[in-house]
């Protein structure tokens, strides 16, 4: 998909790089992590920690986001918070973005600032700066993200660690970006909370860190569905994880959408990727901090179920499957 | 341009997004940087100094690469090359890279295989790991690349340092990249050691963190030509250069495929991009490192100069202009 270019608008090509980098740099103001921002071969982050973590992910226009669905706006929130959330969920400080673009020559300059100000504005929401970044020609609107975090001194948090007698919680919204998702694909646009977090989630980021100094045992982010990524700390760490779904919490706003759409809200809420909420396991239900919801239990043996048996619908997303 | 895909070949599709990330991280042995690699939400890397180097390139099948003139391992290389050359012109040494992969689904696994070996074996070059990663459904070849660094406790070596009075030197391969590109564009695939130069370069790397040792005031690497890589010092350092093309390492390879093209050795060297060489300012003649040449002076005023005057011929690569 490409994005629309009226006659009267200017373009990337006429802007030329130098001109784009000023256009989404200038004015921007930098956290206390930057200490080099844009504008030289690299950027210079703090990293007081002694160790960075660090992760990247690419969104592809059509793939990854619609832009008669979100604004360029949205797509750069969406971009961010994607890298940002896998930053968290290592129990990690988000403390920088790089961004790589990459678009057609005869692309609105007026995209480039929407797009830049969703990424500033997500990464501003997780306390990190815009530190760096690329800009290419390219037949198709691609976006990769790069984020940088500080682990102020803690173990990272990863996926293996969970162990039977844990508990599994829940942190952020789940099935949301899955519920937005039908209410756009059925021609809605409303209600407006839901298209909303379909169109830029909303993690919360310090969930994680928080998580970490509670003791969290394994954690991810939940943005290929919460089955599929509870799977994967049951495959990593060598475990059996079964959810309650009468612990899930769910909102009225996902009941009434489902209800709306003849859908059901729970199987969003187990297969709906995007929210970047996290999920993680604790030693003791005592240790879960109070923003987190349990939703179930670690024990001896494999794979996920879902009050106590398999569950039986598709369960998450899988590139190029 | 979309890469072949024999009808027998395993395409990515075939693949699965887990399945290429199993292929491109089994079998690799990660530095000792390398914390915690790939598999997890996002890698842990050292970062002794307490500070992260960082930046990030975005590569385009059939803009920055060609598959029928260059083999996947050599994109890869190349991929890996431009981002490990600017860590090293801040002065730092690099310590990994993450790597984002946006490719049609019909793409043969065998690509992948070559551009991971390629950024493998660059990686290695410089003692960095490769760290993570995203692949992705795409139109087009997209490789991006994030690579970081480390200081060792110096100060980053900026673009703006370079004071008059200073000299400017270079270390690495001038012109040897479009020469190469030049004789591709004829139809000729010799010599080697000239084409092999465009289809991927070999930065020294080293020559970064010795030159900050040394005491350099400004530093970059030459990606978009010598004359406006050198501009780019002057403007942010507010001052002028010139460059003595007496003093220019020229190679009797080049010499010899000019007078074979017809073309101007000279030119290739003040203009070419890609060689990742890199050019520093110095506050003495005897500041130099011995494996660095000096070619030119600093002093007060504005703009690049070649032997006292402006040259007159296109002098960079600006996308989109």
């Amino acid at each position: 998909m490409r994005p629309e270019s009226p006659r009267d608008a200017e373009t990337v090509a006429e802007a030329g790089e130098f001109g784009l980098i000023r256009r989404v740099t200038n004015g921007r103001r930098q956290p206390a992590w930057t200490l080099l921002g844009p504008g030289d071969d690299a950027a210079v982050v703090a990293a007081p920690d002694g160790r960075v973590v660090a992760t990247t992910d690419v969104l592809v226009a059509g793939v990854h986001f619609r832009l008669d669905w979100s604004s360029p706006e949205h797509v750069g929130r969406k971009a961010a918070a994607a890298n940002l959330a896998d930053i968290a969920a290592m129990g990690a400080v988000p403390t920088a973005l790089l961004v790589g673009f990459a678009c057609p020559p005869d692309t609105p300059t007026s995209l480039i600032d929407g797009v830049s100000d969703g990424l500033w504005r997500e990464a501003a929401r997780a306390g990190a700066g815009v530190v760096g970044g690329d800009m290419v020609s390219c037949g198709q609107l691609v976006i990769s993200v790069t984020a940088l975090g500080d682990m102020r001194g803690l173990a990272p948090v990863t996926r293996s660690g969970a162990a039977p007698g844990d508990v599994l919680a829940v942190c952020g919204r789940l099935g949301w970006a899955a519920a937005g998702l039908a209410v756009l694909g059925r021609g809605f646009r409303s209600p407006v909370a839901i298209v909303g977090a379909h169109q830029a989630p909303e993690p919360p980021y310090l969930a994680g860190p928080q998580a970490a100094e509670a003791g969290a045992t394994a954690m991810l982010d939940v943005s290929d569905g919460l089955l599929a990524d509870v799977g994967h700390i049951a495959e990593a760490s060598g475990v059996a994880i079964d959810i309650r779904t009468d612990l899930l919490p769910m909102h009225q706003r996902l009941i009434d959408v489902g209800a709306a759409l003849g859908a059901s809200p729970r199987h969003w809420m187990l297969t709906g990727g995007e929210d970047h909420a996290f999920a993680a396991t604790f030693p003791e239900p005592a240790d879960v901090p109070e923003e987190w919801t349990t939703i179930g239990t670690v024990r001896r043996g494999s794979g996920v179920t879902v009050d106590g048996r398999v569950y039986q619908e598709t369960s998450g997303w899988e590139h190029w499957r």
